[in-house]
């Protein structure tokens, strides 16, 4: 199972439903010409002509349009600034082999400043040569895991998750296999990353999260969670799917305090946290259905994943009623909709 | 108007139409092999630790795939057997943006020994950062025109090319711009390409052609234009598309001799010509329709260039009429099918 955000322009297509997103990259930006124009030491990239940036889990625009225009911009300013010739850009557009990159293409910019690509495959591995790149982006795809905690499927496992399909308010022993996994994920992604990232390369992440001490349950991509599962249990009940269908299905995803991100960067060791915020709250306001936006959403984002779990036939249904629930819920006045922007340095190892 | 390969794995597929052209990749494989084995001097890469290599105009493979694999293979040979430790390699597959990338990205072997990537954007142009490339290859491309010459579509001028849609058998006049137009092309291709491609890196070109001396009208890929150019107007004659409409189509394709090739390489002046060759004819034989095969496999080609000229509803009946004419022709008897191998090597600038 894998995260794949619907392709195309159409009513649920992820061009059209990514405005939370888009509201985390702005609040991002600022820290991110921050951290380029004060941070990012370019004598270390002499030796290159080409400054390589990728977006990684870019899905389909225009959110990785932008993000990536905004870092060229900044660097290109940095060298300026610093009274070095501008390099050339080459900007690689990562997500897994079935993100719809035709649409993405046909959707860059002609004027662009970069030379544009783009790359299969899963961030857990190794995507690119040694040395490589120059700023790696990553924004709402590092929460996805790799896979959903094994144990958490498992009859026979103390950490058997049944009646739920994520950890908010699970046993102890849920949440700890779905932190091990993100763990053991990141621990992945960083390794692949520190052979790719040249030194004094940036990683940018931008990822839903938690502030340290706020339990799983009031986090409100957790609360998102639970009210998705208790829409599955309502269509289980009225035998529209089965129990075992749900027993049988978990969400992939985690979402991190700083605390966590910290203590997985230090014991990887191949890289400096410069920085870790939590980005103020960007959640639509306004004379309109949040809950129909949020549902919008979160259908372009997961809608795949259900299609090939329940089935196509369910969908509307599930995202009709998802919508519904949002807004009879407080989940905007009350859940924490915190999101973490993290800044690595690859340092030189010993 | 440009090329694009029909995408997808249908019955008019380009995946399942480009035997023709697998035919010549065969037979350039030893070429190419002997090319890097005794040729290729990696002393002028070991400054880089990454290879790397591009597919111009790669459509959807699986012909692409099999390119690479082997130029992979056969580099990593090269190296193993100086005794040099073998570098990482990184592949592009690049073609227009409106090319099907998601299909050819779930296609790409699990097991590939290079780091993939897809970069949209025609070949006349620049593609990649300076001095970023170390083999070139090319396939039944180039022979394909960023634009139909716009003589032979002004009513007004002397190269008009009224009655037909390419130049085998049309005046001087006709002839000319299309070899003009193919000449300026080159030159676009062959400076892009001077500007990435590093010092001692190889372009392989394998492009439909004709031997020196050879009439035009006497190679088959003329013979196949004028036969299509005859089905078109056999539809103007029944009404079923306007007269005016065929006037105003011409084929953005040109074939070009040996000789032509040599002196558009040497004005330019970036590279040695290495090597050019006829490779041996590779039309399929057997008991079955070769007119049925050829026309399904210019379709594969070419109907999005015929449905945006002249609408959709046409295609079935002109692809019909394709293969019934083809097999009534002595097309694959008389036809010179020559495809030529042309090997460039990036020389050093005074």
């Amino acid at each position: 199972m894998a995260f794949t955000t619907n392709g195309g322009n159409g009513e649920y297509s992820y061009s059209n439903n990514s405005s939370f997103q888009r509201g985390a990259a702005d609040a991002a930006k600022e820290l991110i010409n921050e951290a380029i124009a004060e941070k990012l030491d370019i004598q270390n990239f002499s030796s290159s002509n080409t400054f390589r940036v990728t977006d990684l889990g870019c899905s389909v625009g225009p959110n990785t349009i932008l993000a990536m225009q905004n870092i060229v911009d900044a660097v290109e300013l940095k060298y300026q600034s610093q009274g070095h010739n501008t390099p050339e850009f080459q900007v690689f557009f990562n997500d897994i082999a079935s993100n719809d990159f035709n649409t993405l293409f046909i959707s860059l910019p002609p004027d662009r400043k970069y030379y544009a690509a783009a790359v299969p495959g899963s961030f857990y591995s190794r995507l690119f040569p040694n040395a490589s790149l120059h700023v790696v982006f990553s924004s709402y795809a590092l929460q996805c895991l790799s896979q959903v905690p094994k144990e958490v499927l498992d009859k026979s496992s103390p950490a058997w998750n049944k009646g739920r399909i994520h950890y908010s308010n699970a046993s102890d022993k849920v949440v700890q296999s779905y932190a091990a996994q993100y763990a053991k994920d990141m621990e992945c992604f960083l390794n692949a990353r520190a052979q790719e990232v040249v030194y004094g390369g940036f990683i940018v992440i931008i990822i839903p999260g938690r502030p340290n001490g706020l339990p799983h349950s009031q986090a409100m991509v957790n609360m998102v969670g639970e009210i998705l599962g208790s829409c599955l249990l309502d269509m289980a009940k009225k035998g529209i799917i089965s129990e075992e269908k749900v027993d049988t299905f978990n969400l992939p995803t985690y979402f991190a305090s700083p605390q966590e991100v910290e203590a997985i960067v230090e014991r990887n060791g191949c890289f400096r946290l410069e920085r870790i915020e939590i980005l103020p709250q960007a959640i639509p306001s306004g004379n309109f259905s949040r809950g129909k936006v949020m549902s919008s959403q979160l259908r372009a984002g997961m809608e795949g994943m259900f299609k090939e779990h329940f089935g196509e036939e369910i969908i509307d249904e599930l995202f009709d009623a998802l919508h519904k629930k949002f807004d009879e819920s407080s989940i905007f006045e009350s859940g924490n909709g915190s999101t973490l922007f993290v800044l690595l340095n690859r340092i030189a190892t010993v």
